[in-house]
């Protein structure tokens, strides 16, 4: 997503190009692809997908839109599987129009994870419970912390609900620390991502996340703390941001990724 | 701030001919119209202050710009008090420029609080941190739920330092119904204000605030909430929203008022 203005092909070039082995894929660039024609362009550049993003969307009370909801799901399932991640993450859904109850809606999702872990795990796919910045609470994901999407997760075996930490998300959550510690003793942090934080925010607030170093998240202390909680996984980088789009998306490819060792690399700059 | 239009002179009139008996003020109106005058205008027609915002913003490190806050601050306490009104909300700002360190911030608002504490205590003012939406939290206000406001709160005697509960800040937060609880326990609420929570945000994310009633908030319940937690005080409506400063003033508050009686009056309409 931080770099979508490429092609697919375009995108395992540039990844090739700059020796990046492994790569998070949405589902409507892999859909227009070709879900079979997509695994296998990302498996002869020798490319592994980390996550597919993303399924969600589970907090309807009409009948009709649940059902719908669970077969788009368990289609992404297939989808994951078909591109070999693990990893299928799920942004949860906000309030339905008019409805003011939020843990009515959270538990609308975890009705719906009921039914679809088994059905991952005999994908062998993973759930990733995202939590969204509490900014999306209504409109897009009830779920706005870790310790909720964990609350979640738990009532599910680890190899099959887990959470994806998003520094974007969680940044400002003083509890969220002890809650990647939770996570990671559970075996349940299934992906780790990462955004920095800038203002002022965008109208809609949706495509302003800021370039690595850009913002107000401290990166590095983020990384090690979710290493220390136990977590070995890929890092991802999810970069929302119009600004961004705009640009050469190789070069926006490469900056991202010194970007990343700058601020978020092992060893700190001297 | 909901009728940021009117003048000072033609609030007051506007709430004698609707029959609203309180109401909070902003400290930059009153400062243009003079302390002493609006404190005047406002006895003369008989209404009451139930709040002042805003001191706070205390979160700087350089010396001479914490001095200055200070200094700001204490004038706040000065001008809260001339009013009449027993209560100063406190915004406790954001990060300083390129700081990542929230715990830090925080840390350094307390240590404010404790040299303007003793200064509102002696002229009978309490001072009410309010948190503010997590999406505030970098460039506004470190303070972003009701634990860590009242976290900070609890270092000082409950009738100098409390918190403000705004619906828009906390509805998301499934801890902040507990957390009522424990400030109303202990008398540490010193103020309710309504906000509706709407979708999409505005660029910048400051003046969306939703009219009572259009967005996700249930905000009878919220009510009933903080009076369950024993709050007695006056509830105020504070909206920042560009539509209502363009619409005239008058028209906006008895709308609002007709609002707050339907959305959140004690009865829930037939």
């Amino acid at each position: 997503m931080t770099v979508r203005q490429l092609s697919l092909p375009e995108l395992t070039d540039a990844c090739q190009a700059l020796g990046i082995g492994k790569v998070g894929l949405w589902r409507e660039p892999v859909q227009e692809y070709g879900v079979e024609a997509a695994a296998r362009l990302v498996r002869d550049a020798g490319l592994a997908v980390t996550t597919l993003c993303r399924g969600g969307f589970l907090t309807a009370t009409d009948p009709g839109e649940r059902a719908k909801a669970l077969a788009d799901n368990r289609r992404a399932v297939d989808e994951a599987a078909a591109l070999g991640t693990d990893t299928l993450v799920l942004v949860s859904g906000g309030l339905p129009a008019g409805d003011k109850d939020l843990r009515g809606a959270r538990e609308r999702v975890a009705d719906a994870l009921a039914e679809l872990a088994p059905y991952a795990g005999d994908h062998g796919v993973r759930l990733a419970i995202e939590p969204l910045h509490p900014m999306f609470a209504s409109d897009r994901c009830v779920v706005s912390t870790l310790a909720q999407a964990l609350d979640l997760a738990e009532r599910f075996p680890a190899d099959r609900v887990g959470v994806a930490v998003d520094t974007y998300h969680v940044w400002w959550d003083d509890r969220a620390p002890e809650q990647v510690g939770r996570a990671g003793a559970a075996g349940r942090v299934h992906t780790f991502q990462l955004a920095d934080w800038t203002t002022p925010l965008p109208e809609g607030v949706l495509n302003g996340r800021g370039r690595l170093g850009d913002g107000a998240v401290d990166l590095r202390r983020w990384r090690r703390l979710v290493e220390a909680a136990g977590y070995t996984g890929p890092i991802e980088v999810e970069l929302f941001n119009e600004e961004l789009w705009a640009r050469d998306g190789r070069e926006v490819l490469a900056e991202t990724a010194a970007r990343f060792l700058t601020h978020a690399g092992e060893e700190a700059p001297e």
